[in-house]
């Protein structure tokens, strides 16, 4: 009799990585010996190795996940089925914008791993827009991602069946309470995992007091917790955007799952409103600045129009939904989504001032009274829009608001 | 080598079923061999078994799920996980409300079996209600009901992770794909099995053609599709509740689901509501008349009272949202949950009027100029439900519209 030996779970080395890749022929034989690797990842979450050729210089990335996270020093234990729903995004995604995504060579959910094209080539867009790099094509990329990835994964669009199977297979707890804490509960009282200088503590105290406002996020937090209404990135800040040049690749979708139709926009929107408020100290000279802080404003709203128009054109083409020729459904339907964005990029904005992950973008300011002028702006800009949500119907409003800011 | 058969599904008979509940000790030795076996069961979803000792008198109901559905004569294969669904519902639903749901004594998810309490003798609340019968308790255990199994498989109340579990387990796209068929889209298009007597054409044709009443109809409905609140038990109306005199008990809930919180509540109120308007034909004197329509309009009042005051008191003691304690956040939801359900009600109101699904209540009405008059009112008073579900924030100007109707 015999016996089918299932691998087990282990971290993989610069070694055991290549019994994962050797197999899948992605390297020709005689390029089987002479492979290159590094590990590249910084070693929180996952482990990450750079793969490559000596004699053609094909690369391929392996990721595996780590079965903790650590964060400020501490290590908590982390699902491994992260890798599951990373990989299976990636190739979801792939669906309906390919050019816009890694492309995944092999996965393997044991040894919770994704191999996938290597994108080593381009940088991270929160590096490249705090360096004061413009990326032309970035809004109608990024529109277009999550509208198509929006759309696709809908009751618009697919069966209840097959939508019910998608939610099922994109449930996330353990990755959404990440988010459930850290963007929507914890900046908003008072917990020891916060961050924030003490100069900010009168602000912060004005915010934890606000009834008006926590009234509005305990709604928007429950909106992420219950609607399922589209297949989400899950994390669709500038970290997560790799760039070079016209060409951009949304990576890291392990924090997807079905939710609704704003929050990814909104997440995007919002790490460019904090970088076009950071720029105002990064930015080396005023003609400069003007450029890029124009630019980024004129991303947020191409980005939205890109959405707009990219959702549109499917719906009048593809929509299933009897209720799709009704006038007005869809416009509701985009109405809502883009308000609660509004509501949903206010918390987004303040979570990365005062709670426990900051961006670089205003946390690399280098006068420390410089820093603290541009984090109370965030905060009240963050709370300006969470306030107004619903008051917003169009986004030149929005990019009024931040240019004011 | 010994090789375990599992059993497959089968449809019982009166002799076959008895080999599920003899091993189940439910009968005493001396009784097994005197059950008396009776199926009771309209034959169109389900077996139903009624097995009776001829000594004790105790009895218990066999369900099982047959594997297709006959609706109008048609039979299509319906899914036997709606057992699963229904006994898994009934042990839920016991943990809050034990007193208000038939005991489940045992299910098998292969035979597609629930054994549980008789209730044969109780009646049918609709029945009971077109007969002019008076249920003092009824308000009170249908708004505990709601409430309690609506609060406790909130995110207010479960850790998230249990709560995803549960949405999870609850997943019931079959079911779910019906109502949203019947309830939410054919009544509002020409559907071939749309179901109303020519005389209301004209009146239908203004539906089909109100292109605000459809933008809301599409918006409740996406709600239904996206909204994973709570744990509804998903056809909550009165031929879903057993009664007799003091004894309410909630049955069948096999489209349990999770869903916005208004929905089950809404279902109740619009059946209470159509059983209110057939009473203007039914009520054999004007002074009974008046007795059975005040008081269903109190039920309506006290059913949503005792579903604000349940919640709310669960809420106080036992939330563990973050939010909770925050001023107007219960508020909001609870105000939220009561306007979508006037829209619910809404829909619930017209589709039993002019969709494949009708209600005793207008349908046994005898003369067909009465008839018409009331499925008139009723499509009159759906609309201006749906239409006007976010003025309303008092239940008594629901309950002043219905009796002005």
């Amino acid at each position: 009799m015999s016996v089918q030996v299932k691998p087990t779970y282990e971290p993989l080395n610069e070694l055991t990585v290549l019994d994962v890749v050797k197999p899948l022929d992605f390297f020709d034989a005689s390029e089987q010996n002479q492979l290159h690797v590094r590990e590249i990842g910084d070693g929180n979450l996952n482990l990450v190795f750079h793969i490559e050729s000596a004699l053609s210089k094909k690369a391929v990335i392996v990721k595996q996940a780590l079965p903790y996270a650590k964060v400020v020093g501490e290590s908590w234990p982390l699902t491994l089925d992260r890798a599951r729903i990373e990989s299976e995004a990636l190739i979801k995604e792939a669906e309906s914008v390919p050019h816009l995504v890694p492309k995944v060579l092999y996965s393997d959910s044991t040894l919770a791993v994704t191999v996938m094209e290597d994108l080593s080539d381009h940088v991270i867009l929160r590096k490249g827009l705090i360096e004061g790099q413009i990326y032309p094509k970035l809004a109608s990329d990024i529109g277009t991602f999550a509208a198509k990835t929006a759309f696709y994964s809908s009751d618009f669009y697919l069966h209840p069946f097959e939508k019910k199977e998608q939610v099922k297979r994109f449930s996330n707890p353990e990755l959404c309470k990440i988010t459930e804490d850290l963007v929507f509960t914890d900046p908003f009282f008072n917990i020891e995992t916060n961050d924030f200088p003490a100069e900010l503590q009168s602000e912060v105290d004005v915010i934890w007091n606000d009834t008006e406002l926590l009234k509005e996020v305990a709604q928007l937090r429950l909106s992420f917790l219950t609607k399922a209404e589209v297949l989400l990135h899950g994390d669709l800040h500038s970290g997560s955007i790799f760039v070079k040049g016209d060409s951009t690749k949304v990576i890291d979708p392990e924090f997807a799952f079905y939710g609704p139709a704003g929050f990814d926009i909104a997440h995007f929107i919002a790490n460019l409103a904090l970088n076009h408020l950071s720029q105002n100290a990064h930015a080396k000279e005023p003609f400069h600045r003007e450029t890029l802080q124009t630019y980024l404003l004129e991303t947020i709203e191409k980005t939205w129009k890109t959405y707009r128009e990219t959702f549109t054109a499917l719906w009048n083409e593809k929509a299933t939904d009897p209720f799709a020729k009704i006038d007005g459904v869809l416009e509701n339907f985009l109405e809502k989504t883009f308000q609660e964005a509004i509501g949903f990029a206010g918390c987004e904005i303040i979570r990365r001032t005062i709670g426990l992950a900051h961006v670089a973008d205003l946390d690399s300011i280098p006068k420390k009274e410089v820093e603290l002028f541009y984090k109370k702006t965030a905060l009240e800009l963050g709370v300006k829009l969470i306030k107004n949500q619903r008051k917003l119907t169009n986004i030149t409003e929005l990019t009024d608001w931040i240019r004011g800011a």
